[in-house]
């Protein structure tokens, strides 16, 4: 079948900590795996598909669970809703990595008592070191996602999605281009790498000890590592038509025609 | 290795038109690949992933093109967002489906010279009938997942997601669940047939007649076909913090306090 796509978790990768060497322990997974399956050695075209909390852990992003409250503050480009829930307030913030998620991606879960742990601070500069030096050492032609957990409006529950990448292609922009019948297609921009963040949590799973998955079938998507990062997938500004939770935008449309009418009273006077 | 997942695309689906028999044309299709083939044969435990747009044109969806505007009107709930651009006015909507995108989902790509197609009126319902005649008529324990694709906030371009299901275990709910340290999972409700519909669009392709593919090696999801359907998967209503655009909450909220103000006039008077 010539459009076949493969994944798989990598086994045995151990519990990373600060300063662990990412490199060498997924290669060495990769490689104990292969002693038994020689196809799971890499291969020219693989696209690896790293969990982010892996790489915030080697990366030294922990910090005490006390000073949660503070990290996200810091990680906090803006407010873009709030909601008081039972269990406290869900902040859903603008990151400074460009990314609309809930308390900036700091997270507790699978990560050891009394911490809580950090996104990487620049994803996409994790992925082209992490890609660049797996190059390195196997001499394939890798590309290399990293991952985060997104929630999505008008949709329960979350899908992974690409907050990092180097050496894939991470859109098949197809505006300006012709269906199977020669007619301009009206969906635009398919975002691949998010689709591939997506197919790789299917064999990764949150509650195991799988933080890597490699996808094979995708050669066509690697290209040079220093390829836009996944920084270029985030549309904020100008274009987001969901700048504000709707309660938020409600409140400032509220408070804008209570401020321009006591101007008007204030000249009346 | 026991965790892997394989896609692929069912070469060989015409063109289809309305009243086309899709359980005929999709397991003809299997059969002519398997022949050349043997694993291309469906097996227990495969789901197969199906473009909505097949099922919207053996269903009889399509409508003159002059007919456009009014099919958006019927298919809209109520009216999410709008924004004027240079090629007219995008409507973010949500369907009677139970999804917000735009244009209520029609489509005129892939889609014969002055039609356009409206989505499946009950994308369910023509899962649970797909999967249970492919189910009759292989033998086997089969999944089904109907898609279309959608925009998103936040992010550029667009990915698959489940608008239909049958037989598939929709969401893995992780909530109370525990991480490999035994701490409590603060990501909650993984959404595998979003996952899985994203996943299968890598292998399936917009511009190519490649409109179903196969998944294997997630028969674990496999359930009942008259398990709850993708429906279950909107999250509208109280829950939802972007029922409006930013823009339109302003809008409702200016104008609240203008409301307010006008009554309170009157009352002086």
């Amino acid at each position: 079948m010539a459009n076949r796509l493969t994944l798989w978790g990598i086994e045995g990768i151990p519990e990373i900590g600060r300063g662990d060497d990412l490199v060498a322990l997924i290669s060495g997974a990769i490689d104990a795996m292969a002693a038994s399956d020689p196809d799971a050695a890499l291969a020219d075209g693989d696209i690896l598909i790293v969990t982010s909390k892996i790489v915030s852990k080697a990366e030294g992003m922990q910090v005490p669970i006390a000073a949660r409250e503070l990290a996200i503050e810091e990680d906090t480009v803006r407010i873009v809703a709030e909601r008081a829930h039972a269990g406290g307030i869900t902040k859903i913030v603008e990151t400074r990595q460009g990314l609309v998620m809930a308390a900036a991606g700091l997270d507790t879960s699978n990560v050891p008592d009394g911490l809580a742990l950090r996104l990487p601070r620049d994803p996409d500069a994790s992925a082209r070191a992490l890609c660049g030096a797996l190059r390195e050492k196997t001499g394939k032609r890798l590309g290399l996602i990293i991952t985060d957990t997104l929630g999505r409006p008008w949709r329960v529950g979350q899908t992974d999605a690409a907050i990092g990448a180097a050496g894939v292609q991470l859109v098949d922009d197809l505006r300006g281009g012709v269906d199977a019948n020669g007619r301009p297609l009206s969906v635009t921009v398919t975002v691949l790498a998010d689709e591939l963040a997506a197919a790789a949590d299917l064999v990764k799973g949150k509650a195991s000890r799988m933080p890597v998955a490699v996808a094979r079938g995708l050669g066509k998507l690697v290209i040079d590592p220093e390829s836009p990062g996944a920084k270029t997938l985030a549309r904020l500004g100008e274009d987001d038509m969901f700048r504000f939770g709707s309660t938020e935008a409600y409140k400032r449309g509220y408070e804008a025609a209570m401020r321009e009418l006591a101007a008007k009273k204030e000249k009346v006077k």
